[in-house]
């Protein structure tokens, strides 16, 4: 393994924002292949820009790795220092996916972003960085709707 | 059948309040069984005494019959008319329990209403008007928890 | 096998009503054992005794044999004969369970009648023969309840 | 955030009618970014346009924005609006997606209208704007199908 | 609304068999969108052709409505007609989707047809009259497969 | 109906093999349409080739009739007969499905075998007589994957 | 292990009935303590006594050991002897039961049978060899109620 | 309604700690009722004490009121304020049961806090303030248990 | 917080055996409550006494603190030190709940043991240290039952 | 069968490495189809080469197979020899894809592995040999989504 991991196999303290987070990104162990990698991230808040309360989401990420892959821990690290951080939820799902495509330089990436209902009205937010590359195996991510009660 | 229904095989208009609706209540046709009639009710919607906006949750009602059963059109017409009553969760749950047990003399009652969310969190409310009678077979009435999302 | 069934190994023709099908009751094959048997059947429609309308249930039978048990071909025509009977869901569900009780002599039954919505409000109905006996091992009948839509 | 909202962080009173209810759009957070937005209504109610009876849906509501996106409190009151609203259910869904379309101009819309069922019968209404955008990614709305009891 | 419904706000009597009853078809009330219609029907039963033995189905009929639509309670009394009616399942299910093309000239219309198991084995049928119109949203039916026990 | 049954609605003995067991091809009831028939048989169990030991499938079979379809008491009959048949999982999935287009000649014909865990880990088979005809609706089977304990 | 397997570790041919079935019983490796092994037993097949045809079940066996443990490869083997075995549900699910109970001596066994329907409905069978233990922990089997189609 | 909310209807900022947050505890609307109110509450997030690192939980509170109830605005935001607070799962857990049967005084409370896996376990935590009361109807929580993967 | 943790907060090796594991107990930081901690675990692994092959369970422990907790990284490293430990299902499950109780000395615990099939059956192992204590709060552990396939 | 099996139908030892197993691939059995063959592998446990830890998978691999097929215990026994090799997650499922490749030389072959959760994120990879030949049948993969808790 030819990189020195920033948060693997240590004790590790949340970043103080998203922009202060640092990802790792490690050499593809299987730079030939083409496959898709896939993180599912339940654990996920940030603050309503407007009023200021916690927001709550599951996020799902696909990618097609190229010279990288993004090392897990430092991505969890990443997506924790949301905590404090206010913005609207296009915003937010966009912004992870761009930031992960601007710093990995992946084949291709996409995001889904399943927010926690406000007014009774959950909102998801869908996007990817282009045409799925031809050939590659993409599963859908298969997260319910909401349904109310019942 | 020696009763006049006032709501079943008619097209009936939507009573004005929960006070206006009238229940009509049929001659138990089993009466020397101990049994349990349940309704399912997803349709029910009032209004918040503090914001005005629209609430909604779905009842389930059971009950063990004495003299009497409730005809399930007017029963629908009573829990249409809460449309634009506004009490709390609690308040209306236990209410509709209230009435029902108020003119129907059953052997016994109870309610559960499951409401959506509000504030990312939703409100359940069950109410039963005694201890169940010895020997009734009953039922819990399984309806999901509310698990936000993912 | 001591009995001459009516109906099984056989092609059999549909009663004209309830009261026209004749139940078979084999001899219980293990007299000695205190044991449940469970019936589930999804197939049970009748007529509406208001409206005429035809009315659906899904139903679900337990019952303690004594000195016989009922054969389930018999059982089905015999409930297959309730399609042009009219009487409401509480009636026909604890009079299903009532002539059964009658005529089989079983240590204990009870009955489950779950049916369709009508005006979005389904009704079930349960009934059992008496408390049940010591001993008995009972599943919970875990029919899901109504949830409308979403 | 260069828009000022109607409703958002706000106590608001419910519109009289859909077309009295202000929908607000403040401005794409991504405007680069082709990306998808949905919403989950399970909280709508409307009347029958022949007897006057309350309807009741499950609405999922998928678009791609362009210029802005729609503020969620501000659609949250409009489909409250329906509430003393009287149209047949393939009216109300298809208008609650042309409408939006006509105010907002996205790049693409469509909305799936999940209806109570009726005499034993749900609706279930599919509106797009047109053939959605190449690269756009779109899961499926997965809403359950009816399914009766048992 | 410009048509006179034969059933619907009123009571109406259950036809004696299929070809006597009478489907109604208003005005499409969206005449220039293009969008689907989903009926979900769990209660329909009609005769075995062999045996004379009640059969069971759960039906799904999608269709894209051109000048008119069908009005849910005529489709639900032509339906109930089947409950004397004897008829292969493959020959009732695309006959009534044959029947409904015939009457109502959609755009485009399928049916799928869910059976009861029979000696342990279910039969569905699909049926489409045509390929779908290009531009229609047409989610799947999404009916689970039959399990057996366990 | 012009074809005699060889088993329905008659008592039936079961085929020594898969070799005696005799298919019944009634004339298609709907010859003009293109449609899909589904079975589904989950009762289906043969011999391990090498241990001698019982295998169990639920299999599921989808075909679009030409002149014939297959009558489900006999072709029940014929998958009963492997009950002392010896095969690999393979050999036998694959097997059913060209006995059946060999006899039938249907316009296309699919099967999967799902089989039940050995050591583990249980193994799917898919086979389909060629690619599908253009237009048929061919709903997926959704048979759930295994998936060990917890 | 001071007990010598007949079946575990080895191949094994399939016994020619039940009664030829050889059952093993080492000792109970935790003899001082009341806990409970639950068999799941979906794999299981006999014939109808009546018309020869084959049955399915699916099969939960619960017991607490006493002096001796039953081996699961034995039980396997016992289980696949009911192959060429005809016997009613009740007699096959509770004989079971009652040749286990006889050859360990547990402190407490129960078992449920639960089987593919037949002409529509299923049958469970529900046997224990009495009333549970004090301080046995016992959870239920919770297989699900059979549902039809939908 | 004689109390003044310090939250519901207005727009509030988060507390700063959990013991700066305000509970607001109305009148009960049903005194002389005994019922049992249920929060469910999917948006929790804490600190670990140990390593810094975001906690977070599905939260489950049931309560019989006496005197009062606790207004859910002011909940919520209680709730919220565990964001910055570190503790382990059991102290978070019966501590907030105790902070509200300290501060509501209800007949009864119980609640269940169940814990995102750490290290692939996760925790769940079950507390109630003593026995439940007599009569009360408690239906349990039913929070499914983690399962892993597959 | 008055403990050394041995294995939380820092990088651990897995221990050679069971025995050589080292189990952590914190003192309960809620020592006047009576309450439950569930551990689910869904990553165990042994290996068969007999052959030698690996074997797989799904783990629940429930137990009711007294003056010490167990630390969930040091539950973790106990449990894979499993992986290279031969013993049969029986022996493990009920095990590991008695060296928890001998160690931890806990006012009551249990632990259900849920392995993967072998030979297409399943076992699951359900033991407790005793009958739970008077007031504790105990939801059943819900995991669900084996199916097969289909 | 013209192959001599080198574990199937005897009792087999672990193999020490992967690279030390040995994968049997007997001919095809159906050599003129072109079908799919689907494992699923639930009982897969590798370590993690930064920490050493174990880890855990449920992996599902599909081929169409050209001369040969994988005989099922030998994939079992090389699966099971990585419990003791240490790598990443996306070099073990890529690798085991690639070896089953490059030895079987399938028409295509493809392999999804869903691991369960590190830091409450799980990661899932999924590689395929190119794209799926035209006219195979080739069902998703269906392995739900981690969802967290709630
Ligand atoms: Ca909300
Ligand atoms: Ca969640
Ligand atoms: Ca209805
Ligand atoms: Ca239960
Ligand atoms: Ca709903
Ligand atoms: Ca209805
Ligand atoms: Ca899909
Ligand atoms: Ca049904
Ligand atoms: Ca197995
Ligand atoms: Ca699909
Ligand atoms: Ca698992
Ligand atoms: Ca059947
Ligand atoms: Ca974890
Ligand atoms: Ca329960
Ligand atoms: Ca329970
Ligand atoms: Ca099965």
């Amino acid at each position: 393994m030819s990189y020195t991991p920033s948060a693997l196999g240590q004790v590790s303290a949340l970043p103080a924002s998203p922009a202060a987070a640092v990802l790792d990104f490690p050499p593809n162990p299987r730079p030939g292949a083409l496959y898709l990698v896939r993180f599912t991230c339940p654990e996920f808040t940030s603050l309503c820009p407007v009023t200021g309360q916690p927001d709550f989401a599951h996020l799902v990420i696909d990618y097609a790795p190229a010279a990288t892959i993004v090392e897990s821990k430092s991505l969890k690290l990443f997506l924790a220092a949301f905590r404090n951080h206010a913005a609207f939820h296009e915003d937010c799902t966009v912004g992870i996916g761009q930031r992960l495509v601007g710093e990995m330089a992946p084949r291709w990436l996409r995001i889904g972003g399943y927010w926690y209902p406000r007014g009774g009205i959950p909102i998801d937010v869908f996007w990817q960085s282009g045409p799925p590359p031809e050939g590659l195996w993409l599963p859908d991510q298969g997260v319910p709707g909401y349904r109310g009660r019942g």
